[in-house]
């Protein structure tokens, strides 16, 4: 975990973000903090440029539209040629027939290396199945310790059948290629009543499968305890008259402060 | 006003939101922040799905453009069949031929419960001869002390004439159905130094309304004097090096502190 | 430095900004705290309407796109046909040829008043050999103060031919027309790891000349001072646990407090 970090700081990966305008600017500054950078460009006149000067790309799917729509695929075409990871947030699969669609045409026609979602999300598009509570996981589909072993074996499943590296995330995160899973106990609940620490995760996962292209398993991981336990940080620091607000900058501010050591002291994990 | 913030806080209400993309990172925040839930989305192809898995509909024109004004009617349409209520954010009406167009295409065909506005914004609506000041309210305009019977007479008009609960914001506030005027004195100044506290104000009376439906004109009441309230709030724990940036963010953690204890507390209105 | 400012917030100009949507809602906060007041607007069908109520026109190309290209133009003619100083902030020149492109042709329909970039988007608007680190300057372009020199004589050339007040941000900053050439040292190193800045203070260039059309040199240069300081005066306010994202909120809210004597005592250039 530690070495996936440093690696981050090292390169200093450029990531093209094609990202909803709801949480962009935090996803931008979230990039900046764990040592990454970032590039936002939605229009298919210049996203095959874009992604060429790029080490990676995060497709999110959040306010997708007509007009950005093809311009993923052309992005997420580019990317897949030159060899940069992709990672896929299918914000609010399940949520309308357009996100499903597109984002199940992503997966077959781009294949990211990296797909990050809440566990309604993934459902969705693992088996059509999932619920939904908006751009929220339905309670009905949450990982628990009691279903654990469960979920652990259809993320390695959904895994395997995509070639992706899968991230669930939820009160209890799961990461796994075909072969391991990784179990992550970080986070704080306090994190559900923030926009966007999803959507951040997301571009720092590319960050951390760019910087680190031999082990993204592992990489993604790190990434996923980075956000977890930067959250955790965040709630230390709140006082009294904190609310979401304060909340969402400390931990932004955490991941700009974290550092190998930090996060391998911190990063609360067993993997199956 | 206890009880109808109570209400949002347990049925925690699903908002639509189609909005301008210059507030719409805060307008997400400040629906978690009072116990709501957001969502955003704006492109045709997925607004009456999206519409369909929420209880309310927010309409804020700021940022409309050709692309996302026929998503407002086709959203509209959807949530007032459904029964949804719909809040029009007519955000600078005046101010180009475009918005009070649309604006006035949206009472017209989407009869959303609730507008609400600055008294330029409002005036332009109901006659046409609002001044502006983009997308703030013009001085010559502005509801005062001296001419308060006639604003509150001539929201209560437009609330008869449109069928909606009116919502005027400014030093003075005016909510209004056809019987009734709240006359709401919470607010601050400095937050007229903020961008985007009438737009987070436009999506939490979507919330409020959705978890009130029996009494929209106290609930919209409510949200108004919670958000003045927090303005407040925010003012009184700003230190000398404070500025705008940081009231923005004392003002939503201060809504997400809010109780309906709190609100009783501080809310200061008379009816009318 | 100290009337430039004055001047600003005595009269309040208000900014029709097309900006991206990464750092929009800074970019407007920024502008509300140093003594302006935005308006945002993209689409062509309102463009022209928006302009005219103005004072002056920011055109930023970060996540330009096919709908608001056409607007941008319009937009710029409007404006140079009422004698609204325009700014263009060529965000990414050189990283795609839809950017460079656009920025070029915004510079020849156009013609800008000021023009605001880093020195690699300056370089390939100048000569068309600018280097990119996306949308940052690549390390081999920086002005320092060993090329300080031929860096003057560059930027005061690209004035020249411009007709344009040219400022080229980074670690020092060049505020040059075809005569003077302002040499900055404000500003700190941690202002590359948020978001915006650079966007910010386009706009806030904007607010800056339309106050005091007399002396736009002066004027950008005061409003880069004033930005790098504010910069300065943030660093400053930075704790332990303090990142990116504290900062950025700390630098807003120092120009929300910045007064014309604090700019002038803290404003660090020498013209040549």
């Amino acid at each position: 975990m530690k070495k996936s970090l440093e690696n981050v700081r090292e390169k200093c990966p450029l990531v093209h973000c094609i990202t909803n305008y709801v949480t962009v600017n935090d996803v931008a500054n979230a990039l900046l903090a764990i040592g990454g950078s970032p590039i936002m460009a939605d229009d298919i006149e210049e996203t095959s440029d874009i992604t060429s000067i790029c080490n990676a790309l995060v497709i999110n799917i959040g306010t997708l539209n007509q007009r950005t729509i093809p311009a993923m695929f052309d992005a997420g075409k580019t990317a897949s040629q030159l060899g940069h990871p992709v990672v896929l947030d299918p914000v609010g699969a399940g949520a309308s027939a357009l996100r499903t669609k597109t984002a199940l045409e992503i997966m077959e026609k781009v294949k990211p290396q990296v797909i990050r979602g809440n566990i309604s999300e993934i459902k969705t598009l693992a088996c059509g199945s999932g619920f939904t509570s908006g751009v929220d996981a339905a309670e009905q589909d949450a990982v628990t310790e009691e279903n654990l072993d469960t979920a652990v074996a259809f993320v390695k499943e959904f895994a395997k059948n995509t070639g992706a590296v899968i991230a669930v995330t939820g009160k209890i995160d799961l990461v796994s290629d075909a072969e391991k899973c990784y179990i992550i106990r970080n986070g704080a609940a306090q994190m559900s009543r923030i926009t966007g620490t999803g959507c951040q995760l997301s571009a720092i996962c590319a960050a951390f499968a760019a910087a680190n292209p031999d082990d993204m398993c592992t990489a993604v991981a790190a990434a996923v305890c980075a956000m977890g336990y930067a959250g955790q940080l965040g709630v230390l620091k709140m006082d009294q008259k904190d609310g979401n607000c304060a909340l969402r900058g400390y931990i932004i501010d955490a991941l700009y402060n974290m550092t190998g050591d930090k996060l391998s002291q911190g990063a609360k994990y067993e993997i199956r």
